[in-house]
Formats: C-alpha cells, structure tokens, sequence
C-alpha cells in the first residue's frame, strides 16, 4: 500500500531571485519531491500556490494522505478558503508536514491557534541539529546530532503550544537555540515542524535533511479511513442513549435538532 | 493585588425565552460574576454581545486578568475582529474560561486549531463529575465527585487537543463521558474549559459549580507583565548576536529588515 | 518483517480457582496470546511467573519487541532483578501493554513513578468504553464505544502521570468512569495500559477486546535498534567538543573520566 | 501564610575538596537557603546525608512544602527507605526541585520511571539559558536569556519523559544543548529540574540563578492538604456504589477486601 504525498510550494523566490532559482532548479518543491521520492512506496506529487484553487482542490486533498507545506514571502496570498480546507482534511487525518519559514502559514498558525513568532537572523551560521527522541520514527538512521553548515538562525521563544513530542533541538553558532522537530495532533491528524530550509541555502539537497523529511512523511501518514463526522455535533435523543432515559427537566430544544453553532 | 475578572455572556436567551429568564433574572453573566464575585479580592465586571464591541474594547481587555465566556445560540454574530483581538490577549497572558456551549465559540475553537465537536442531549439527566486531579488548584476545597442533577449531556468523542491537563470527567445517566475539565496554554494565557452550564437549568446557582468557576479564574491569572512582543519576528543582526557572527553565506535579507509574513 | 510479542501471566489464579480454570483453560496468557497471534505476521509466546527467572532472561528479552503483562495476586512475587531488567529493555525500545490488575504490577509503578492506585468492585457491572481518540493506531477498526458486558469496576483517580495520549475512557453502569486507555513512552520505549481483563470474566475472549490488544501490539512496536546507551552517561572532553574548547575553569573530573552516580 | 522549604544537600565535596569549600563556605545547601530565605515569607531549613535518616524524618516531611535536593557524588548512600518516603511525600503534594548532578539521584529517577542520562563535560564553558515559556511563574523577572560564564555542560539526549512544560533550553560554548528547566506532576506533587549548579563554580551565588530557585519553590507549592491516601485501593460496595448496583456475575473477591497488590 502506498503513501500519497503532495509537496506544496508559494514558489516565487525561484522565479524571481537568481540565487534561490540556481539552487533549486526544480523549484523547492521539486527539490523536497524528489527526497521523498526516494522511497518506492510512496507517490509523490506537487502543487505551487499559483494553479487554480493553488493546486489544492477537494479532489485532490481527498486523495492526499500527508500534505509538506513551504511558503515564505507570500503566506498572505493563500486564500482562506483554500486553508479552511486543508485544515478540515488535517482533521480528518492527512498528516501534516510544515518546513521552515511555514512556522508563518496561515495553515500552521490556524492549527496551533498561537503566533507561531520566533527571532531570526540570515548570517549563513552552522546549525546543529540534536536528535532528542533518539527511536523516534522520525529519527530513524540519523546520528546523535548533524550539522546544516549554513543556515537561517530561528531563536526561542517560537510561541507554539507545548508539542506531543520534541525531536530535535538545535544549537546555532551565533547563540541561539530552537526546538527544531515538534509534533502535534489536531483531530486525527499529525503534524511535523521542521525547521531547516532556508530557501538561500541547499538545505533540502542535504541528505540527512532528506531523510528526515521522508521520516516524516512515514510517521504522519495514517491509514484509518477519513473522519469525515469529525466536525458533526449529533443530537443522540434519550430513547436512543445508550442507557435509553425518559426526559425530566426543561427543555430547549426538540429530538433530532440541530444544535447552535 | 486584586484579580480582575471579565464575565462575557451572549445574554440572548434571557431576552427571548421565559424559562431562562426565570432561572436567571440577572443573566447568566449576572450568575457567573456573583459567582466570582464571592471572593472578594476579585473585582467581577460584566460583558455582552449587543454591547458596542460586545464590550470587548482594547482597553477594557488590557484592563482584564481573566476572562470568563458563555454564548451559544449567537456565535456566529461575535465580529472576527474582536475575536482576533480576544486571542492576542489571551496569547499576551490574560486567562480565559470556556463554559459549557462555548465549546463551540470562535475564540475557543481559534485557540484550539479544531473543530471542537462533541455529541449532546438535552434530557435532564444527572451528571456526575469525578474530580481526576485531586489537588489541582481548580480542584481545591471539592469532595472526589460532585453531582448536577439535570444537565445537558455532552459525549466523547470531544474534538480538542490532547489537554495539558485532564481535571475532571463526566459520567451522564444515559450512558456517555465527556472530559468535563480541560487545561491548556496558548502563548502565555492560560485556558480552561468547564463542560456544565446548560442555560435551560439553574447549573450557575450549584455551590460546587461556582466554586469550581471560582477557583479556575485564581488558577488562570497570571501576575506576569502582558508580554506584548509575543507577535514579534525580531531579526538579530550577525554583529548583535549572543556569540557576534560574520555573515558568511549568501542572503535575501538586509539587517534590521522585517521579514515576510 | 515479523514482531515478536511475548505474553507474559503470573498464571495463579488458573491453578487454584475453578472459575478462572474453566473460563481460561489455556491460561490468561494463552488467551491473550491466540489474540494476539490472530495476525499471522506476530509471532507470539508465553511466559509466566513460575519459570525460571518468570521466564524473563536477558536472552529472551532480547528478542522480545513488545511484553504484554498481566498479573495480580502475585505482584509481590515478582523479582525486583527482572523487575529492572525489563524496566531497561523498555528504556531501549521493548514495547509494553500492561493490562487490568497489571497498574499495581512493580514493573508499571517503576516505570510511571507513581502508586497507579484506583478505586474497585467486582459486581459483574457493564463497563462501556468509549473511543477517544477515533484515528489512533490502538483505536483501528473500533466502533464509538463498545461495551463489555460484565467487568470488575475501577475508578477514578487513578494516579498515574498525565498521559501522552488518552485513547479510551470508561463508563461504568455503578456510577464511575476510568481512563481506560493511555499511552506512555519511557526512554524508546512505547507503553499501553488497557483496563479490562478481571480473571473472574470471559473479557479476554472478547472479539473486541482481542482486537485492541493485537491494535496495541503494532503501535508499541518499534523498528529501531535497542537504544543500548540509554543509561550511558558519557563525557565528551574538552577537545572533542563539537566545537572544540580549551578548559577554561576549575575541575572536579579528569578527560574521559566515568561521572558519580 | 508561609512556605515551608528544606533544602537538601549530600554535604560531601565541602568536606573533602578544597575548591567546593572555599566556594561554599556555608554548604551549598547554605548557599542555596540563602538564595530561597531572600523571600521573607518563605521558611528555609536545611538537612544533609550525614544527618540520622538524612535529616528527613516522617515528621520534618510531613511539615515540608516543597524539598530542594542537591546531591552528585553519594547518591548511592542514600537509603532506599527514605528514598520512598520522600517520593510518598512527592506523591501527597510536596514540591520537589531537583538541581544538576540531581539528574541520577534515586528520588528524581523513581519519580521519572527512566534512566534521567546525558553526556556531560567539564570545561568552565559559557550555558546560556534561554526563556521558552516567558510568563510562566519559574521564569518571574527573567530576561529573555540569561548566562552562567563558567559551568559544567550538560547534552542531550537527556533520558526524561516528555515534561509537562519546558522553561528553559541551555546553549552551550562546545557546541551541545540540553533542556534545562523541566516541569513534571508526580501524585498532586510539582516537580522542577534546572540544570546549573556544578560544584566547582559560584553557580549558586549567581542572582539570576537564585531568583530561579525562589521562583520555582513559589511554583511548586501546593497549598492543598496532603493526599495521604493517594496509595490506597480502596473497595466500592456494590450497595455503596453511586448507582446503588446488584452484583451480577462472578466474583473472587468479598464486599469490603483489600485488594492484591
């Protein structure tokens, strides 16, 4: 049985900056879908922000089992619609995978439901990635800790809830440290923040951040079957109760109503 | 130093239906702040939805420690900006309360990221609420259950996220549970969720339940300055870092810039 | 890829009560054990309390991927040298399910380090449990709720820490409610406690109940190496520093040197 | 209404080295009670391992709110006896703050069920501690980081559960991080872990760290009577029970037993 994975990228530095587009030829998405690719099992996709509905029909997020979302520079461009969407299928169970500057999205900040805020520098400084949880699955076959040798500091605090679990946490040559691999669940679905991947660095070229985000994509995926009822609010009547009850007090509503929203 | 609390309520069903209006002649806000407003180092005020703002101005929130909310028939009439105004300060440090319907009001299910569903009857049953973390601070003075002898039921699954802290939970005559008391942090506000409280039942008027209302507006203040930075992305420029840095690698940023969002 | 699941029964109670031999002439553990192996790729043995070392050796252990554990009567029997020595191979990766009257068991207490206690009754009550957690791994193929119709009661509160996540909680028809279902992670290692399982009822012959314990089997698998260093405390000279350093203060300990304990 | 704090030391190193002495003239337990005592409502005693039962008898426990433990090179001499008194106490509701080389003490590693390992070096290298959780009460009057110019490094993989909360995450010169304030509930009792606080350097005359200590003392105080019966098991008649029941199907035991432990 196969994974879906579907890499969505804004993808504008690549048409826009020399530098990001030399890097990543293939668009960042590319470079992402390509690192998951390298496992047989899973089918990867992309979709960029500028198709229509950007790439993130009903259709095609129904048929999408984990969701990597990278954005920068245009987070405020994706419709709400669109996020409302992404958010319903989370719940339903899609995992989740948000990259680096993603902290930002609006899908992320929905699904936190904090600022999701950080401090941030762009010096080209050595991070060091320590692995916390050393058998956690999104760990697998990583050593005690790896280096991205140049990258975009991100420094505590990162206003998010407390996570499930820390991964990872890293040490940034100019002083700073940041909770680098968190997880969450919202409704039935997983969600990996992953912090490297300045889109000014070969970041996703590297391999053991390759592998990570292919760990990740393992660990979010989840095979029980949509819980499409997820955002229902049944009415269960007291001849239906499973302790079948005769109503006693006052009442507001009639058998079978809808509730309030 | 006093505790400032802020009672917010929808008051509608006080207006339109008779049984309400007799159960609670001041409101149900009226109810919840004599509730509090026993203790008298809490200085107890009263909100509402028809009021300008829903009487949620900027400075009426700075001026608030805590915030207590009921709505159920009108959330969708409560303005998304006061929403969004009710969550940065509640991220900023103020604590919040969510009683009963408010399970489903925009500014819990904003700070929750879920859908916040649950399944109900309105059948005059009795629930019995076991009291699971004995010494918590919302738990104090309360024997190892306590009983409302009509309620609405509300039943598991209960779509939020795993809690920080699970302080009761419900059994209900017809055969559910419901995890009746809920803690979280969302930035530096504390939340608590308390599942009794149907307006077709003098619930506000049960000693234990306002000892409990009580007790959660103690435990959700918090003395710490409003940390009002807490949106912020500050850069850190390379000669301003804890350890000061030479840029080394290639950037899309200038110092000081702001970044994207 | 096979898991290799050992059951492990303290087997007392099989031989000195009619009641219990006859609803369980195999033992609990072979009960369990045919459960568990309905899933051709788990390879399940048993091992109890009288055999040498509770048939529990370092070798076995070894090739052990995850222990499920009933005991009851018998607790105190248990050595506390292979109380430790699973405690350890929980710590590097072994899955564990504890199950019922196992909260009370050493190896449970060890490893939540709290006194697991509850409240009970055996009045052959109906205990109905609900699904918590509706797209959890444990939960896979669940409806809503399911009931057993006759159980052993255990009520709240039940000390044991907060959980990772609570899967399942139970409603019984005296009035109580149980956290039924939660999960830990001690060191690598996952762990499960499940409630149902009193000797005195047919539970473990339960479709359902089989259906959670085999659930609960693949989740607390886990495919990465024994975490073998777990205890290690090692210490990483100066010079062999990620960033290496010269010492600059006074010291207690020379390079390389073992760390008190 | 005062809190009643002990703060407990091994008492050895003064004893034995030079160095220890001469910066811990007064014990570093009289160091660390003077850092607490600056809180006139706050009364601070001491007691060490040479003292008879380690100076923590039933009667000093039960008359403790919160216990500060500081020990490293005899964790192995303290009894087990008192070892389980002390984490009885936890349990019932005493606060415990474990400092340092408290990491591998017998009371921190029962209360964790885990081995609490990490690596470790000792080089007078900068930790600079950064805020994760900025309102919260351990972190009052806190900088967004604050350093300790020379101390003992401490790395991850440090082997805790998942904490409730974390505070703090330290930077490290040689290039390693580690979680340095931790929160836990054990039982109703607060449990805190900070890092800092190695022998060899004036750690504990340093006022930020001081300020730490206090705040956490004030934190994990828990104004509650004490769960003295949080380790019972007790029997719930059927006659007794909420809903009054019938006993039904088999039983092993009678109306009123003590349980198997």
């Amino acid at each position: 049985m196969s994974i879906r994975a579907l890499v969505w990228n804004e993808n504008r530095h690549e048409q826009t900056n020399k530098l990001v587009a030399s890097l990543y030829p293939q668009g960042i998405h590319g470079a992402i879908a390509s690192a998951i690719g390298e496992d047989a099992d899973i089918i990867t996709e992309t979709a960029t922000l500028d198709e229509p509905e950007h790439g993130l029909t009903e259709e095609r997020l129904a048929a999408t089992d984990v969701l990597v979302w990278w954005g920068h520079t245009a987070h405020g461009e994706v419709s709400d619609e669109v996020v409302a969407r992404v958010q319903r299928r989370v719940w339903e169970g899609m995992g989740l995978i948000v990259l680096h500057s993603g902290h930002f999205s609006k899908i992320f900040k929905a699904l936190m439901g904090t600022p999701c805020a950080l401090s941030w520098r762009e010096a080209g400084e050595v991070e060091r990635i320590w692995v916390i949880n050393r058998n956690h699955p999104i760990a697998a076959g990583l050593p005690p800790y790896f280096e991205v040798r140049e990258e975009e500091m991100y420094g505590e605090p990162f206003s998010v809830p407390e996570p499930m679990e820390t991964v990872f946490i890293s040490w940034f040559e100019g002083g700073e440290v940041f909770r680098s691999g968190l997880t969450y669940q919202r409704g039935a679905g997983r969600i990996f923040y992953f912090r490297p991947g300045h889109e000014a660095y070969p970041t996703f070229h590297d391999e053991t951040v390759r592998l990570v985000i292919r760990n990740a994509v393992r660990w979010a995926y989840n095979s029980a079957p949509a819980w499409k009822a997820i955002t229902a609010a049944p009415n269960v009547p007291a001849d239906k109760a499973p302790v079948p009850l005769t109503v006693k007090g006052a009442r507001l509503h009639e058998d079978g109503e809808e509730g309030f929203r």
